[in-house]
């Protein structure tokens, strides 16, 4: 008997403004969200400069470890979109304009406003299947495993709706939540592993957070298979009720 | 005559519950922006789960490249805190209780309430510097070039602004952001590249944002010698008044 599918990704994204802390990176948390919500697994991120060694480093390192790489950002129309060019400098295969994109691109600019930086924006490498911008019209595109999307969130979000379409996903996570409070970490810590250590499918976590000068945590349990999770929420249930009935401090 | 000095570093998130979208991350943006003030430049940052293979092969790939490394994640009490133990590995060190931290633990827990799981909060790697954390006690670690934050972004913040102190700085990197409105990346994209490909001491981008269905553009001028960047941008404003100024459709 096999177990469950599992298909797994990585997150690329590509920008020197992410990087200066400039702009704040909101894709990689809407992509893994996402994802898992498919039955696709995120598995790395990773925040790469606008450099074309430093792409192409990074995409070859993901694409070859992963069923999938969705990244974002750099495929706009100035000097410092590289990605595409960077795409098919990883996959060793020509870049050009694509007339389909050209077409797209003069259903709504006059051929004297098709600038050639607007032109750089039809650039995709050789082969590759276009991702629909309903947003903004230039595409995104695929090669292989790799999923190339906006950097703009509303862009992404969008293209990333359409880039879904043609990947195979496998078994959705499961994943139960328990609200731990007031037993600390550090009480239910040693319980908690040795329930972890007996159930080695199941994915146990702990999260602390901390909110007007205490810490609140969480107790998240993961699997792919649904009664599994469901056992093992309930023993973590039962392991917190145990320590809140007990009279001594916690 | 020798350049402004740059000093590296790169963001190393460690933690399951970022890959699946439940947590989403602050921390590289946080530090990015922290740093940059500081005169110290990110240039990658990866997002690893709670694996202890992932996390050293992580930090062995980041903390020969970069003056530092900055980790958050990983260093609570539960069994899937690893992070100290990843990155005893990637040293080659032991790993064992330092009794600096259980005398801290003793402040502030009886004896008795000095749990196994507690008790891993007080390993660090053998030759590591503690790193105060002023919010819940269970410090951080600088071991070499690697810096172990907290991941609970209050703390993290806490434990950097210990943490910084240490750094070596280099050169502030001086960033001036033009507002390009109306005039769109498409149109100002050349003339951008043009300007940029003149100025290889100064990095120059364009970044576009989607609000209220129409898409307002940045460009910004970043670089280490002010009066280099000052006249960057006195161009790149000189061309967008031009463009401005021109009846033709934009």
């Amino acid at each position: 008997m096999s177990g469950p599918t599992t298909v797994t990704a990585a997150v690329l994204v590509i920008g020197d403004e992410i990087l200066s802390g400039r702009t704040k990176d909101s894709n990689i948390g809407y992509i893994a969200e996402y994802l898992a919500r498919i039955g696709v697994d995120v598995r790395e991120a990773r925040v790469v400069p606008d450099v074309e060694e430093e792409i192409v480093a990074a995409l070859d390192a993901l694409r070859g470890r992963y069923d999938y790489v969705i990244t974002t950002g750099g495929i706009g129309p100035t000097h410092d979109d590289i990605t595409a060019d960077a795409v098919a400098r990883a996959f060793g295969v020509p870049i050009g304009e694509d007339p389909r994109i050209i077409a797209m691109m003069l259903e709504r600019y006059q051929p004297v406003d098709l600038t050639p930086a607007r032109r750089r924006m039809a650039r995709v490498p050789q082969g590759a299947e276009l991702i629909d911008n309903p947003i903004s019209k230039a595409p995104g595109f695929r090669i292989g495993n790799v999923f190339v999307l906006a950097g703009v969130p509303s862009v992404m979000q969008a293209m990333l709706d359409f880039a879904v379409r043609s990947m195979k996903t496998g078994a959705v996570m499961q994943i139960e939540t328990v609200d731990a409070s007031p037993v600390p970490e550090g009480r239910y810590g040693d319980a908690l592993a040795a329930i972890a250590a007996a159930r080695p499918k199941i994915s146990i976590g702990s999260y602390p957070s901390f909110k007007d000068g205490r810490f609140m945590n969480q107790i998240v349990v993961r699997g792919k298979d649904s009664a599994a999770v469901a056992e093992a929420r309930a023993t973590v249930e039962a392991m917190l009720a145990t320590m809140r009935s007990e009279g001594k401090p916690l």
